[in-house]
């Protein structure tokens, strides 16, 4: 099970087997960050955002300068520049010179499947379009392993728009794939999620799915609560969003039934649908998933690169 | 003494001593730069440029770099991938996990104090609106040390606008708390100091003060002439500023009768306020403090991150 | 012959000596890349590129880090922010302080010349107007050193448009320093090399110059084929565009009679003047031409910094 030289555009790409590896590995790193300073002396990052996501990209280049390596890319509209009258495949042949890993991110699904046909280094999908993220991923599991022990009997509610929101569907296929985890699906009737994806959910052996409008239903059975943002104008009409608006904002009074061991998640940034009396429950802990997912990063790219 | 984990917001968030100490090892490194060229090695700066800086940032840049440490941020307009529609408390609670240290430069007043309440690294204020800028006074204090010495007995003139300028405003505050300081404010009268900062200065002990309209009458007693730009729009008639314009302009000729060690100070850009002509005189120091900038924010950082 | 503090602004500004001295040392990092991975450790690249232009910028950027260096600098449209009223001379006296060696690119030609006569550091030339750009020719010099060994008893042809192409006139000026050098300039008749720069060319020594409108007739005699692009909006008109296109488009089939160790190169990016189907073929080199310039560029800095 070697990932050297291995590309991750799709979550799907890594077995379980190699999921855990990465996983593993970054919570090694977070305990001993002193072991991993220098293992990516010389080694260089390229950050390819043909649309900005600061946060992704900032992640990524704290993961490569905390083992010692060095980035160089571009972050912003001068895309233009990089891609005038240029095709994907063109440009990486020139990219994969001058860097050993790189990261894209790209508004058309597919650009970054596309650029690791053609690239000589390691490309990790930073997100392209509505499509996948699945550092995002790695970094939800990475959270959980962290607080929970291992991915396993869980019972992982999701809350929010479960119809378009690509973070949840990476997740929910993902999470499927791991022994013994059950899900609660809490969203508007509108939001919920796409039957194709229920249906590929459902085939990985017998995964037991709830389907809920309710987020306080089954708040008292879940170890996991991963909450997302749903936009206003994702509502078919304005009187349906002032209805249901305020009942998947989760506050403190509707945690008062909930595990004392339940880990609320968030991909972040939130905008309204968690509190601010929130943040200071033991439970709530978004801001740590963030800091884990240089750790993700920190492995999947020692891994492709080979360096441990 | 120590100032590991310290924020700097506002000049006066450090005593007397500890502005003391970081100048003089700023100085230190400026004389004895490969003592410290690895100090930072591991450390990471993160610069949170909400609007653009250049010259501060890369002053910053340089200084985490020349210490052996990296750099990763953003310097431009796609702050709004940075802060859509999420507080700046969420983002620092974030950001925080990707750096050590944090310059923020940001268009609103108060932006970086309220980071430096959530965040878990030092916080350093790169400039709030027209508020502070606290590392451009140090800066120049730590100019005034290498070329003076030490920073006491001094008088020193500021001329040009000093009811708006921030620099100013900054400087002046915090000379007066070194011992034996004067001023000559030389500005036209609808620009001079506002009546709560020259309160402010004159409770610090006995600073004397002189508020005149003319450049020349005291250039021949001062040990400093800090230099600012004065722009069109502050005045309130075009009449006016054709009349005023050029006699707040510095020129060879206007430095006759000026001390030989006199210290010519200008946090640049310039426009047109000092001529090129004074360029080659041996007084003449503002492209050498600019350079000295960088020395001021290495001692610094190394502080605040306690590596020395 | 030492280079070291030396400003790379023309191609001219370097003997051929001098350039060899660049080439060898480029191929020599090229095959032994781990003699030098280190040799720039503490210094500090600066790119001010007051234009985007994101392949240039990387590659300076690689070219650094893969020698231990470091980097920061500008590449976008904020340059406002470094220039406002400002003069170049002024900026440049101050950037000298925050790096070692500084690469510019600017809109306006001269630019970067200007800015070498006030810089305390070596100042490259990463292109300025349709100017120059001589760290293009040294990538193409030692992309044709790499593949044919030396660089004399060589005929080059060049094809498209000759009249505005930067690239092709210094590649040109530069080639026909060196011995024994004939081409061959393929172009439609509105597009031919200025006529100045003819003369010049024939009076460096005697080099020979065939001129033809035909990418067929002389392909089965060169050594090297150095592409470019032709912008519609050269042409005079629609309906000679509409005639000439395609016969200035290099095509599998073209090349039936071409050498076997021809060299097909290209400065990228390419639109359509190459066809896909020419990419596999082994004298296809314009993406190993685009890895190669890192080689140059790491030589070329190496050496105005004096680390060698």
């Amino acid at each position: 099970m070697n990932l050297t030289g291995r590309h991750l555009i799709d979550p799907n790409d890594f077995t379980i087997e190699e999921l855990q590896k990465v996983i593993d590995l970054g919570l090694d790193i977070y305990n001993n960050p002193s072991n991993y300073s220098d293992i990516c002396r010389g080694k260089i990052l390229g950050t390819l955002f043909y649309e900005p996501s600061t946060r992704t990209r900032l992640s990524f280049e704290s993961a490569m300068l905390r083992m010692g390596g060095s980035v160089l890319g571009f972050s912003d509209s001068n895309t233009s520049s990089v891609s005038k009258g240029e095709t994907i495949a063109d440009t990486i042949r020139v990219l994969d010179g001058y860097a050993d890993v790189l990261v894209m991110r790209h508004p058309r699904e597919g650009a970054p499947k596309l650029a690791s046909e053609f690239s000589s280094v390691p490309v990790i999908n930073g997100g392209d379009g509505g499509h996948q993220h699945p550092t995002q991923t790695l970094t939800d599991l990475v959270t959980i392993q962290h607080y929970r022990g291992k991915i396993s009997n869980l019972k992982v509610a999701f809350c929010g728009d479960l119809l378009f929101g690509r973070t949840v569907h990476s997740l929910l296929k993902t999470l499927s794939r791991f022994p013994h985890i059950s899900f609660v699906l809490i969203s508007p009737e509108q939001l919920k999620i796409p039957s194709h994806l229920r249906d590929e959910i459902i085939s990985n052996t017998n995964v037991e799915i709830i389907e809920t409008q309710s987020l306080e239903d089954h708040i008292n059975e879940v170890d996991i609560l991963y909450m997302t943002r749903i936009q206003k104008e994702r509502f078919f009409n304005e009187e349906e969003y002032v209805k249901l608006k305020d009942s998947y904002v989760l506050c403190k009074d509707k945690l008062k039934n909930a595990k004392e061991d339940l880990l609320i998640l968030h991909p972040l940034p939130r905008v309204n649908e968690i509190n601010y009396d929130v943040d200071s429950d033991p439970r709530a802990k978004y801001f740590e998933q963030a800091k884990l997912g240089v750790y993700a990063r920190m492995a999947l790219m020692a891994l492709v690169l080979g360096v441990i």
